[in-house]
């Protein structure tokens, strides 16, 4: 987005943020806990861990007092389940209520139901008397638009005026949606991935997953997906769970009090989100694992697999698709498929990775230029002219005007003996008894040509658009568009190789497994591998990708297919540039994100990074009894570093700890108020046992030992980075202190890895966010 | 096992072990290369990784010199894929020549084919001419053993001889295969994937993935399975395939000279064990991540998954089972469930649940008795009598008689109206047409019952017997005797709630969803949930489980039912007792084996758990420019410890380094044989610059700063347990230094983590095997 990325990029949260803020708020706690962090900070996951095991200890030994206690501790044992259980339920709901909207409005923007108005033209003719399925479609009771106003169904007035009001209806739902997320909530826009990788690594985004967030982002999906943008609905659908997920723990302390567990619990919400988004569980909870999450332990994956099946058996019992399957597209084929196949398999592979390529680069180019030139400051105006170049275009185009995911469900079908769409136009030798399915090879009538035409239109439609379509200020996912472009890619390779296999069955390739009248190609099947490969692409899933596309189509057979292309299409696409679509973004914005992927083999050191360099002045360092109070506040008055390290003395300068400028701030507050004799002189005492001399004098020492951390993570300056960068990844840290045998020489924040490697791949330094 | 277990819990490698030591020689490198371990001693992952980092570097820097470098680095970046390559298609060929002479030589037990010996019982009958199912079974070219030496078929003479030569088969297979093991390869015995847990979390079993293991497993694994004992060929295949994955690796020197690197082969080569164990490919790279490996990068997420599918495509290829399908047990169910049969699902996880517990509790107990009493001294006579009980009393019981697989097989099928099993010996109604599939219930016939009662026996019988075979030594899995227990368990439920709902349609329970006429219960579906309930209560797998069961059976449908069981499970099992039966044997063992999801929320600190202790004498530590040569051998000679830490001086203390005792010796010992005037009175100097004097004194000094690890690992000794845990969890330490306020005060090595950890849970602290 725009002006969120703008104000990330600041130095400092500004003012325009609190504008809204209060809407958002929901992150931050009632009181001020000197245990939170501030907004675009870094968590520190060990000082997590640690918080939430003393939490826990706490519980453990209360629990032997009473009763109550012991069925409180139960609770609290308990409470991570009954939290995925209502993220799934509600997410579920959530997913349940999107689709029916969805799929209602969609319809809208052709004609509405004369039988009950909020009825989709499926539900519409449901009820019709009508037996084909054909006839069904041109139910009585639906009426398009046209023939409502006009009477007439059916000549160009009638067209121009469906034309007109499927453009008009585009618009409507596009500035709804567009305005709402402008003024209830900026960070409803966009799919939310990138932010929430973000969040999950470890930062403060306050609002980002709030009530308010929740409640606009369901609404203007439901609008921009309508309004038949190039759009999908499943990164949005993640970002959704995850508000949900952040709504329950505020439910409970164990969660709302503790940043790292909270991401715990989001890790699973991310699952549970795209379980629901395309009734694929097990492919959810590895999408979490594979593409969102940051820390995922067992414990997680257990708690995200439940979750995952919670909600897709919520969307189940609401089941919006009028059908009991969990599918999204359901398939069967009936014929194997053939070693030689290979060969166009691994070309859609490459088609992918190709494709992938292009719309990473060019999506970046175009939102970098929306960042940098006028093209931001007009974000409605933008959505407004890309949904009518969008429904200009795609209106005369059958295969553009209805839906991307009918589209895709019709793709990936395979033509049996009673489909009537002209892609199964296929020329039937009369002499052949209709079976029920196992249909030999057929040549193509005019149908399936003129179809294939205009899925070739589409195509260039869809790779156009929707380089132009993601990122803009609305809710906005790239799955389905991607799965779009590659199952009209695969389906037109597919009829391609059918109708070669059909005409030339004496080539040697098709000698082996085509013989005359045989079944041999399946072009649904092509469109399905195609489909893979471009999301892989896209997003350089791998295992997750395979698992969601057989969990969306049921065709465990085609493994080895999907696979094949999936991979091939990697590697195309990471020959071209290692980032997903995802990295890239959060590049563009400069999030502070210390990927677990990049592997660092630079030779630097610890000494190369760490603080101050050279030039600048010495590290801002407090001794353990020789500070005045004065001196402290004076220090943190001039500098807005998170902490101080304390040593023994400048002089020697051996490291006791290190503590945490909050909690100082806080402490000296508290002294000066309550405690008698604290003055601006006072001596600031962080060793055990202060001097016996120091009680008799005056003024009055303050004792802060009690908040000053005894642990601090350390490394020697001749550390070599590549294990720091292993360190900072693994444990979670926010800054380590830099020591040599035994002295305190400097500090190494994330914010400072982070430039690091920028620097190291020759990026600009400077996009790293703010710490 | 037990011999290997007790020169396990010995302090130092035994002199036993050497005598089949040169046989297993396999991990072990030609040269004595300073950077590889010892053997029973744990790995250092941030070296391995930093030793890795430094190799790539070179690599890249040579590449730019000559295309033949290139080349070279293009092959050495492709190794991976390469190696994954090698492993499935090797893992692939292995578990088919496993499944097809299991399938003839368990054939081979009652009886052999007149046309070709080497037939299996379904091969012979394949060319036969009779049509029907029933009649195949009883092809004339078969014959049963009494039908070929006496000519009778029936009868109770021919009875007997069958059951004579049955047994006296089972004795023979079973007594050739713990032979084997005794005599070449005593690594080959039990399931080993304890072990490779271990050995996955860094540790070193030489010869653990040797050849001779490879060779003797695969072998002794079908004698095994033939000889009718109550265990499956999983895990042995999953070790299998990790000596596979070995193998290989010596191939290529990034793998074969990293045991880090060489650790993420083997993660994925454990992926494709599972994955031809079950022909599932998603389960195994699940079962990998969840269940076995330590560190699991997305790189090896990718790489396993390769591997994985490669290996079941070559099993597909090479096409045991005689259908072209990857599953093992398909299965198609012609009903959904419904919600009131959670019900009894959850029965099932319940079962499923005690069955882990009791299986766990009384095989541990078994293999202590084994390992503590004279019953370890006889482990062929062990085989010989287990085998003799198990064959004597399975051949009365038709459903014990035959393997396991297909008595699971059998038990998850639903009945068809061709079927003509016992099991589907229902009372049909006379006046309704059979049609194809769909079939209402209809209440149980004679056969039904009597099958009823041998399953019941048949469940006994299994739950005794499995819990005396497993730890045997000879190769024993126990995935699918724990299926089979759940699926007979599965199958009876099955049938009362369906004989219950047929009698009773009235019932309230039952009046929604199950009129007269209709086909609601379908008691091969309990049948799986069972089985998935067992295996989860034994191994504690949920999501990798799970995926399993639908990989393995097709049923994607059935997702809800199979986790509402094996959630129940592992609750249930886990409120006995948080292991599973591989934790358990690794405690049982005593391997350092540091787990991931033990939970450490003591309230201890590193002071508490450093060496030395207060009683103990001074650390022994180098001076960096203090100490003589003779000083070090001194020191090396008296102490025992893998390394050195170096500080400044004996009186400050100060950290500098660390110095590993091997590299230590080799360059000293290389040093007093290359350098002129080196001697023992030389002074060892660890300094960058050593001041002048030195160099014009004599004797000569020896500098010794390459050797220096000047980036040890260090903690404050106020750094709490859980925390000092976690870093050496994550990060894979082998020790950490810890000092306090740069003073060096002690040294934490895993093995002492690892025993403070034991001590904690009041277990016994001697049992973790020596480092």
């Amino acid at each position: 987005g725009n002006k969120i990325t703008e104000l990330y990029t600041g130095a400092t949260p500004s003012e325009e943020m609190n504008g809204t803020g209060n809407l958002m708020d929901f992150l931050d706690e009632p009181f001020p806990d000197v245990g939170t962090y501030e907004d675009f900070h870094t968590i520190d996951w060990l000082r997590e861990k640690s918080r939430d095991t003393d939490r826990h200890r706490k519980i453990t030994t209360k629990s032997k007092e009473s009763y109550w206690e012991l069925i409180k501790s139960l609770l609290d044992a308990w409470s991570g389940w009954v939290v995925m259980l209502l993220i799934g339920m509600l997410t579920g709901t959530l997913a349940g209520v999107i689709d029916l909207a969805v799929d209602w409005m969609t319809d809208l923007k052709e004609g509405v139901c004369l039988s009950a108005f909020y009825y989709s033209h499926e539900q519409c003719c449901w009820t019709s008397n009508e037996t084909t399925f054909d006839d069904r479609d041109k139910c009585p009771q639906w009426q398009k638009w046209a023939e409502l106003m006009t009477g007439h169904s059916e000549g160009a007035g009638a067209y121009v005026l469906n034309y007109f009001l499927y453009v008009l209806w585009a618009l409507l739902f596009s500035f709804l949606a567009v305005s709402l997320v402008r003024v209830f909530a900026p960070y409803a826009c966009g799919s939310g991935i990138p932010e929430i990788k973000t969040i999950l690594s470890g930062f403060i985004i306050r609002g980002y997953l709030g009530k308010w967030t929740l409640l606009i982002k369901t609404v203007t999906l439901v609008l921009a997906v309508s309004s038949g943008l190039s759009l999908g609905k499943e990164g949005p659908l993640v970002h959704v769970a995850c508000c949900c997920g952040n709504l329950f723990c505020s439910l409970f302390s164990k969660y709302s009090k503790n940043e790292g567990k909270r991401r715990e619990v989001l890790s699973a919400a991310a699952a549970a989100g795209v379980s629901v988004a395309f009734g694929a569980p097990i492919g959810g909870v590895l999408f979490s694992l594979e593409e969102v999450s940051y820390y995922f332990p067992l414990k997680t994956l257990w708690r995200s697999f439940f979750a995952a099946l919670v909600a897709a058996f919520t969307l189940r019992a609401i089941n919006p698709f009028g059908n009991s399957r969990l599918v999204l597209f359901y398939v069967e084929y009936h014929t194997p498929w053939y070693m030689a196949e290979l060969v166009p398999f691994i070309l859609l592979g490459v088609f992918g990775g190709l494709w992938g390529t292009l719309f990473i680069r060019g999506n970046i180019a175009w939102c970098r230029r929306r960042k940098t030139t006028l093209l931001g400051k007009y974000p409605v105006l933008e959505v407004i002219v890309i949904t009518g170049i969008t429904a200009v275009l795609a209106f005369p185009n059958p295969y553009t005007r209805r839906s991307t995911s009918e589209l895709i469900s019709e793709l990936f079908n395979d033509c049996g003996a009673l489909e009537s769409s002209q892609l199964c136009d296929y020329v039937n030798n009369p002499n052949m008894s209709r079976p029920v399915d196992d249909i030999p090879d057929r040549p193509a009538g005019p149908g399936v040509y003129s179809a294939l035409w205009q899925l070739a239109l589409a195509l260039i439609f869809k790779i156009v658009i929707t380089i132009f379509t993601f990122g803009m200020k609305i809710p906005s996912g790239l799955f389905i568009p991607s799965m779009a472009v590659g199952a009209i890619a695969g389906r037109i390779v597919g009829i391609a190789v059918e109708q070669m296999a059909y005409h030339h069955h004496d080539w040697i390739i098709f000698k082996n497994w085509c013989r005359p009248g045989a079944d041999c190609v399946t072009p649904g099947l092509y469109a399905m591998v195609g489909a893979a490969a471009c999301l892989g692409g896209v997003t350089r899933m791998t295992v997750s990708l395979v698992v969601i596309m057989f969990e969306l189509t049921g065709g465990l057979e085609y493994i080895v297919p999907l696979m094949a292309a999936a991979v091939t299409s990697k590697w195309v696409a990471d020959a071209f540039g290692k980032e997903g679509i995802y990295e890239s973004h959060i590049q563009l914005n400069g999030y502070p994100y210390l990927d677990v992927r990049d592997e660092f083999t630079h030779r630097t050191l610890a000494t190369d990074v760490m603080r101050p360099r050279r030039s600048e002045p010495p590290l801002a360092v407090l001794t353990q009894d020789s500070t005045t109070v004065e001196d402290v506040e004076t220090l943190i008055k001039d500098t807005d570093y998170n902490g101080f390290p304390v040593v023994v003395s400048r002089e020697s300068e051996r490291l006791i700890g290190f503590v945490q400028r909050r909690e100082l701030t806080v402490a000296i507050k508290t002294a000066r108020q309550k405690q008698d004799g604290v003055v601006s002189s006072s001596v600031v005492y962080f060793t055990e046992d202060n001097p016996q001399v120091a009680e008799a004098c005056d003024p009055q020492p303050l004792k802060l030992r009690r908040i000053l951390n005894l642990s601090p993570f350390t490394v020697t300056d001749h550390t070599p980075m590549e294990t720091v960068v292993d360190i900072f990844r693994k444990l979670g840290l926010r800054q380590c202190l830099v020591t040599r045998s035994g002295r305190l020489l400097g500090i190494i924040t994330k914010k400072d890895v982070l430039r690091h490697m920028a620097q190291m791949m020759n990026q600009d330094p400077e996009s790293i966010m703010f710490n």
